[in-house]
């Protein structure tokens, strides 16, 4: 079983905290570039893969989906999602990434953000997600980018003079980081962007677009904390087609 | 037109020192998985966009392609493609590929190594080769990885711990770099791989793979400097079809 770090209370402590916790997809300065990606959704049938508090089914239910299954590792996060996001056509369960049984040719839409990179074996998600779309089905999601994870010991650095930079290191080296993120020994895998891809594209998926997100000027105006975002890639976007 | 930085005293010396100048592809350390990207090339109309010394030419011609025309922008190496890798199916020319105009429907794939990073419009180049092959026609090229390139101040550094990393920093702001290798001031144009893609992408090719080059554990054990390579990709490879 992959591990359920938001299960642990100081974890789901922090996670509830976070902007994107407490105001939804509004709270995620990437939500905008998501949405740009994503296929109209009414009468769709979706899966959301590592929903959460269900902030996106719910998105995707009041669009008009016509059905949306929510799944997520977090029983603290399902019960929340079915608290604070139910809707008719949502049906929200427990289940584990790494080992999920998807119905076959039953989405129109796979959904999943910031889950994958805590999944071991991507190639086993790739191969059900595949099985579980109809021809034509999308497949929209995103990942913490390998530029943002490939570090052994992640985190801004300034040299000497002055000047900020993010470290590289260990890039071609995929597999296993734990690092320290709202609670200590998060474990998390890291693959190269060309892996991701050719994943992908060995299983029949059709790269449509590859988003590595940078805020806007607009956004960076709203908030100057986020122009560090254009040093390096926090987020990698995936938009692709059975 | 493009900086022509090869044809100065200093770089082209300096180039043509390089393992790759004196051995032609053996020479280059990552040929074998670019050779894995390669259509058989037997009775194919090859354009070599790029071609330096002619190395890639000579092997497509030696491969039996049908026609090869290998265009580089440096006088002094097409005179050297012309005076050592001359062939009855290669044709070499002068040509700027920031502005060439390529025949249409004329060649069943295009190759470039380690040229477009030179190009400030990239768009434009895809646009011409998409032109010039024919349907099913293949492109297939590397360029400097972006994450070798993204930085303002490029090269190894090593923390007070001892550990080794490669600082990325002004990743998402795409345009001109000016580095010293081989000669000072060299002029090459970052592009995060998003764009890359996207760019092929909207262009109406298909992304068949993207690799990041990493050395084999073979090529780490003969010459232990590859080791590096591990820690950050210095080539990112491209594979598409029209």
């Amino acid at each position: 079983m992959a591990q359920n770090i938001y299960d642990t209370p100081e974890f789901f402590e922090g996670y509830s905290r976070l902007g994107r916790s407490v105001h939804g997809l509004a709270g995620a300065a990437e939500w905008p570039v998501i949405r740009s990606l994503l296929p109209d959704l009414k009468q769709k049938r979706v899966v959301d893969l590592g929903c959460g508090f269900g902030w996106f089914s719910r998105f995707a239910a009041e669009e008009g989906a016509a059905s949306v299954l929510g799944l997520d590792l977090s029983e603290k996060m399902i019960a929340r999602a079915k608290a604070e996001n139910a809707h008719p056509a949502i049906a929200y369960d427990i289940a584990d990434l790494e080992h999920v049984e998807l119905p076959q040719a039953a989405f129109d839409l796979a959904y999943s953000s910031l889950a994958f990179h805590y999944l071991e074996d991507f190639g086993r998600l790739v191969r059900q997600v595949h099985a579980a779309l109809v021809p034509g089905g999308k497949f929209v999601f995103t990942i913490e980018h390998p530029i943002y994870m490939a570090s052994a010991n992640p985190g801004w650095r300034t040299d000497e003079a002055g000047r900020r930079f993010w470290p590289v290191d260990g890039y071609s080296v995929e597999g296993r980081r734990t690092t320290d993120w709202l609670a200590r020994g998060v474990v998390k895998y890291h693959r190269t962007v060309g892996t991701t891809l050719n994943t992908l594209i060995d299983d029949g998926f059709t790269i449509r677009r590859v988003v590595e997100w940078r805020p806007s000027e607009e956004q960076i105006a709203a908030n100057p904390d986020l122009a560090e975002e254009m040093d390096r890639p926090m987020i990698l976007m995936v938009s692709t087609e059975r």
